[in-house]
């Protein structure tokens, strides 16, 4: 192992409607009401545990379609050259992806989520509680997200981050 | 590169006066008005252009003290055993850590940033923009939380998780 590299483990499959890589609703806001499961492999299933008790979750997953990155990119919700860490865009120097998802039930080893704007086979790095005393922040400035961030519930992806 | 294995880079480290990992207030909202540095690589300093727009930032760091895992926690707000995805507890099957900081200013490849529950030394993975539209939600049940989330802006970490 490298001194600058992290490794980690694939803990859990997202198995999504989505299964191109075009024509994903850009953010969960743009999914509403798309239904999809996480199944977690079997050995993690006892670390799901009270976390129904949760409306909503972070998933942590990797963009495995993503192969490569750029420090500048024109967003799907723009048509700037946005610095990539001012962006929610995939290819970035570690391809990781967000999503804050409904969570409806628990069976198992399989979360059914919903909102979901994640392509069918992406690998999951890890699940945690939203909560909202520690992920809401109440009144920010969105940067250039402000002007077009009405647009993210209708844009959908298309081919630029291929 | 094992099948089931995802390496990342690390693009930067956090600068804080959290030096142990005890005594480190266990979220941003009980780290209100302390601040810290991120230092990014210098590679990278160009996909920080337009960030510098939004008040708060997602930064998604590794836990690079927790060595191991536990399927079941006691979470620091609560005596009682959780799964461990139902909490935000470091010792995680993969050690990422997410939290939503107030960025006060970049200056080239520095960002100041503030409400800091971070380890200093801690490898950053990812910074993505906090944007109210995709990261807030309104109207959420926060499961075990529910009773003790009002200490987490004054309880601080032990050695639970050494």
């Amino acid at each position: 192992m490298e001194e600058n590299k992290i490794i980690y483990n694939i803990i859990g499959i997202v198995h999504s409607s989505h299964k191109s890589i075009e024509g994903i609703p850009i953010q969960p806001i743009g999914a509403k009401g798309i239904k999809a499961e996480i199944k977690l492999s079997e050995e993690f299933q006892e670390g799901l545990k009270d976390l129904e008790g949760f409306s909503h979750i972070i998933v942590i997953y990797d963009f495995h379609k993503s192969k490569d990155f750029k420090l500048k990119v024109k967003p799907f919700l723009d048509n700037e050259n946005r610095g990539v860490f001012a962006t929610r865009a995939p290819k970035r120097p570690n391809s990781i992806g967000l999503s804050v998802l409904k969570l409806n039930k628990i069976v198992k080893n399989i979360l059914y989520v919903e909102n979901v704007d994640i392509l069918d086979g992406t690998p999951v790095l890890d699940i945690k509680p939203y909560a909202s005393r520690f992920d809401l922040v109440e009144k920010e400035r969105n940067g250039w997200l402000e002007k077009s961030i009405d647009k993210s519930s209708v844009k959908k992806s298309d081919n630029r981050f291929r």
